[in-house]
């Protein structure tokens, strides 16, 4: 049976030894989607634009997030990430978003994506509650990862 | 046309001037999926059970992070939580997070449910990783809320 | 001859105890400026806008300081903000960005709107640094504040 | 026209690649001032020496905000620091802070050293504001950095 | 049989509502010790005095823990502490830290102070490792606390 | 006589420059003890087990803050961890906890055992605080560490 990596052998939680993992360098590709009224749509955004500062916060919560993923996740290793970038694509029922980061080190950046997409979108829905509480977080998933040991992965469309 | 309340008429984000507002009893709920391989759950579960201290770490890293929202969301105010609950339950395909937090203050703390639900759903999804990558966090949303001055609310079912 | 309040009489630094002061409403402003070479502030700025994100980086950076004040400053009182907001001028040779707070508590939010401006200031230098390093900040300084015992104040202009 | 590094072609904020840079010691010192009345200055110092824990805490304060840096400027790198010092002058009507950083990494650390002297300042802001609240902080600045591709840089006098 | 109050029947950590309780001034001593040779006592000190900023790193330490506690223990309620002070007594063979702080509020603040004197004991020992890596901290423990339902409560002599 | 290396010849709090050392690999084991009356024992134990989340919430916390040590710690370099694992023992009057971690850097991990052992005692003593207030950290100590220029260390028994 599958073995959790996270957990030892008498079920305790411990941050795994990446030490003898060699640096290499390593993307990961997140994205995640929240729908919304078409009130609250229009209000977050001017045609395909978003309205004054509104995905400006959602992109730079997201980065900043990237950054602290070790300080929330409990058993993520704390890294020195080399880039992030948040991009927004505006849809028919909402919004979706793109997180994309890289560093070159001894484990991977699938967790600072998906934590970065997951403040994004959570920054969208603080931004737009006052119109609509009703708003729905999906679909936050990994979309690939490249570099590591395990080597190149890609979700299936 | 509704306005976003975290923009100014120039479209400038602010931090909402909340203190012409009443200290009253506020409570809110949220929940999320993350939705797996039958692997994945298998790992993660003994029958309808956590395995060793997988859901603690997710629980207390969604308490944590309920703490943490006016860190981490730019616009929130900064909240003084007097309780926070993260409760499991295990599905068919995954597993469903519910978070309930409490305040008696100026402003509600839908946005500490929303990012305790989502952080709690990110530490499942980095226990299970390594078994299933192609995880999905799916649903996030506010059922209910109670207090201040725009009153009850609660999601459609 | 004028004493530290937040020294005791060995001179052991201390935070203050404000638990005898009574809860009243209470706000402050603060300004400071970034001198800079034509060059970057033509970068930052098309006419008297900002360019793309440039002022809403300094902007979100300046309110989540503002949040994290006393995590900051050592002596400070970690404080529940229920207002902030960040504003700039376009000005000859640089840009003026003028930070405010409010709160309705034990003791004032000067340090808080002085650690925003400084923060929002930083983030414009290091937007601009990549074209001019010889950025200089200056005249960071308390306009006014309102509220407690000490009552209002007013800077000279 | 000269183009801002952390904006995209669209205005998009997002955290530089460095991952293509080499790995170079780096070093960057930069100075600030805070001038303030003779009483405050006074209650500050005894001759030129800080009075009990003042510019202790001022010190460390600068010290701790080099370190966390990255959580404060949106798009400014995580970096593992290897060294920070913060001297300070008294001077006729205020005092001097300089502090310095070094590193080997793939970027500068010329944010760590412009925040460390911003955190160090507003402390003694903090310190002295109970005597005189219209202290102003002056000519914070870069005054020097080496290493990394664009090299050596030094402020004019 | 004893109950623990920060477990729910299930035996699930949960952050204790509190909003039932009345909001009371209640103030908590804690103290501990660290124990090193007398080489590294003398380094740390001159006589009974601190030698340089060692005492006040470790004080400005304390203090700024004490603010963060809700951070670091995974249950607590975050609080907006009132005062914190740290003072030191040298002993014939090693350092006595003694941390107070006080709050009005719906819950006590013995974790503020616990924290508090264990992490200005950390930074004793960090001070000292490079002389003596065998220093013990010994010790740590409640001395009183005042208010709240449970009243009054100190330590046996 | 011996001399802090934290501190400048004139006494000055410092970061000091580990640049000039080579990257090796680290490791580094801390123990500390948290005695108990028998009845909050019981509570938090049945048998040698922990009751529900009870062990996982300590470990978990001396996990998270074993990350955060350079925040906590104003002289301490910030680390990007490899591995950090928290055990524990029941002894006859309380709990032992024993704290791992490792690094490939260039400086040791000694605090950062240290910080993991203090918090996760602190987690125990906040989970037992309510049935018994008279709970006792003791002999916080380094018990070895490994790698670096000062070579291998182990604590006399």
């Amino acid at each position: 049976m599958a073995e959790l990596t996270h957990l030892d052998e008498h079920g305790a939680a411990r941050m795994v030894d990446v030490s003898g993992k060699s640096e290499t360098h390593r993307t990961a590709v997140a994205e995640g989607r929240i729908r919304m009224s078409s009130e609250a749509l229009e209000a977050l955004t001017q045609g395909d634009l978003p309205k004054g500062d509104a995905f400006a916060a959602s992109r730079i919560a997201g980065i900043m997030a990237a950054k602290r993923t070790g300080e929330l996740i409990p058993l993520c290793h704390p890294l020195g990430l080399e880039s992030v970038t948040i991009d927004f694509a505006v849809e028919d029922d909402g919004i979706r978003v793109e997180a994309s980061a890289s560093l070159t080190g001894r484990t991977g950046v699938e967790m600072e994506v998906m934590t970065a997409a997951s403040i994004a979108l959570l920054t969208l829905y603080d931004m737009g509650k006052a119109i609509d509480k009703g708003m729905v977080i999906d679909s936050v998933r990994l979309l690939s990862k490249t570099g590591g040991k395990s080597g190149d992965w890609r979700a299936r469309p």
